[in-house]
């Protein structure tokens, strides 16, 4: 048996996962997976309910499931409140205390969709990249930070880090899954700069000996942040650090045009992970039954493929999906002349029931 | 009497600056300037001649300059050698030991070249971003800094700092030239998760009371990442620290299609300045006599505007370019079509006739 725990979140979240559910319900049975569910509360909504953005009640649940599905959260109603308690901590305190270094985001542009992105056609038809992110170390969790007082006045700091079996364990998930696609791994550094980055440099570029078919590749992330725009299909794997995959990833994400359809996976060691949409918890169309579930669909994808190793479930609703968007189905996000406007529910259903 | 200092650099360097020289000698005759030129090493040019990419003697006549006219820099016959020696070291402590704190990098699209962006033309037509990029502090200059031993494996450090004053001094050069332009200056910082950025978002709103008129917004840098894919023309002004003004200024450098046009200005407090093309050294190309010399012309003119406050003589040079790419004169790098393609010197030559 496995244990699917589910963290709808804030905004927008309950509703998207929700939708995400129910299809699960439907692979359950369909698949005869012995799968069990249960819920609990992160974020804004775990500060308004219990003063913690991670109750110790909700982190004892993650710790004990095989596979976390994760809405979005926060919000402009948690924004004023301090630091330890603003939901987005309750998010990294998760990743950190599960281990969940290795964050996988695909940057898939939809042939359906093609025409949602801001780039021309010719330029990102079929872009499939994956972005791999070191996700508990580097400059999110470096010591000493903070601020403090220095010659009568405010100083800032924080501090970028990384040892090298760091580096070395996600470069070996690139490098993983690099195989089972085009085989080609971009580290993206800025080595003429940063000593931590020069270390990464060459612990990626030793870690690599070992992948001997694998065709690796450097660059400085202002340039990595120049080639997604100039001509992103040049790229299969990209790996880099915390805050390079941040700002990467969600430049990547936004050449598709549909961040609304991105799933994300984040995973430890041994392949348990917490999956989530890329797009945030959007406050302004929270409630409002209209915003899109496709992307958390796709997460439910990746747990399938990555947690519970069942890669024809995943295959199954990634087909699902897609041949809803065949016939036209849209949400507000991504619906353009032609196609049928549909609101959330609708759009999960819809999804269900081709699965 | 104002004296420029020309430093020609590596690469492609010495052939484009050799055009900016051509046209300030232009406009020193046709405008009475009383400007004396001089010349000195830096970069690869500088290690090979004097093994340090700053001699001394460099830095001294920088020091006595009131601007700088830079080429480029670096390329892969200096990767290999210590990191103290590499070429972009010379620069980095260029910037540092002038003060050259403010670093003005304009996007935008000329609309001439409008079809070489790899974005749909009706989300880039009429672009024009400046983003003002912290350029003497932030995580390139923080200490401590390095390569250390612990527990048996190697750890790399860099430290991201920015003292209040810092930040001030920063955020009043983005209102000063928002108050020029449409009033609009979006902070970029990563609040939610580093602490040096929260107290920059604090200053920077702080700073913002003194100038009533300015709109000020925030935006965390993986979405402005995205954003500027989406929608580049929401943006006036951009003002962040050294690492995010690195990596948004050539993403935003790129949605024009034309990095080979875009100049740069690093001033001090004084408005002394080096003006530099945003572009590299381009390695590949050197020596070929095809590289484009515009983004060196254009930083010509920046120069003229900030450091000798001939604002005319700036117009002039501006009006010269677009002239020129009015005729349908265009180097390799931007060639398309029904376009003439022409090499570094023709189009120098162009430029310095219209003018
Ligand atoms: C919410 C925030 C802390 C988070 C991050 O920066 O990691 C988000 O931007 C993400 O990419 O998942
Ligand atoms: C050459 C390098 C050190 C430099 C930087 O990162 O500042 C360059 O990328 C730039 O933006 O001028």
């Amino acid at each position: 048996m496995s244990k699917v725990l589910v963290l709808p979140g804030d905004g927008i979240g309950p509703e998207i996962v929700n939708e995400a559910v129910k299809v699960l319900n439907v692979a359950k049975e369909k698949f005869g997976l012995d799968v069990e569910l249960d819920e609990a509360l992160v974020g804004g909504a775990a500060v308004d309910a219990e003063g913690d953005p991670l109750p110790e009640g909700t982190l004892e649940k993650a710790r004990a499931a095989d596979a976390i599905l994760f809405g979005s959260i926060g919000g402009p109603k948690w924004d004023a409140i301090e630091r330890d308690k603003r939901p987005e901590r309750g998010l990294l305190r998760l990743r950190s205390s599960l281990g969940l270094f290795a964050n996988l985001r695909p940057a898939i542009l939809f042939p359906q969709l093609a025409d949602a992105s801001s780039l021309k056609p010719e330029v990102v038809s079929g872009l499939d990249i994956l972005i791999v992110r070191e996700l508990t170390g580097g400059i999110y969790f470096g010591q000493p930070r903070g601020i403090k007082e220095e010659n009568g006045e405010r100083v800032g700091f924080n501090t970028y880090v990384y040892s090298e079996s760091e580096m070395r364990r996600i470069a070996k998930v690139a490098f993983e899954l690099a195989m089972k696609r085009d085989k080609r791994v971009l580290s993206v550094d800025k080595a003429n700069v940063l000593e931590v980055t020069e270390l990464w440099k060459e612990v990626v570029t030793e870690e690599a000996k070992n992948y001997p078919e694998i065709q690796l590749s450097h660059m400085y992330v202002d340039n990595a942040a120049m080639q997604l725009v100039r001509a992103p299909k040049q790229f299969d794997v990209i790996v880099t650090g915390n805050l390079f995959g941040d700002i990467l990833s969600d430049e990547a994400a936004m050449l598709t045009g549909s961040i609304g359809m991105l799933p994300s996976a984040s995973l430890d060691e041994n392949r348990k992970g917490l999956y989530e949409p890329c797009h945030g918890s959007a406050p302004d169309i929270a409630g409002q039954g209209i915003a899109n579930p496709l992307a958390t669909i796709m997460s439910l994808a990746m747990l399938m493929r990555y947690s519970l190793e069942r890669g024809d479930v995943a295959d199954a609703i990634e087909a699902a999906v897609e041949s809803v968007l065949d016939k036209g189905l849209r949400t507000a996000d991504i619906h353009t002349e032609g196609t049928r406007k549909v609101g959330t529910e609708e759009m999960g259903n819809a999804v269900a029931e081709a699965l």
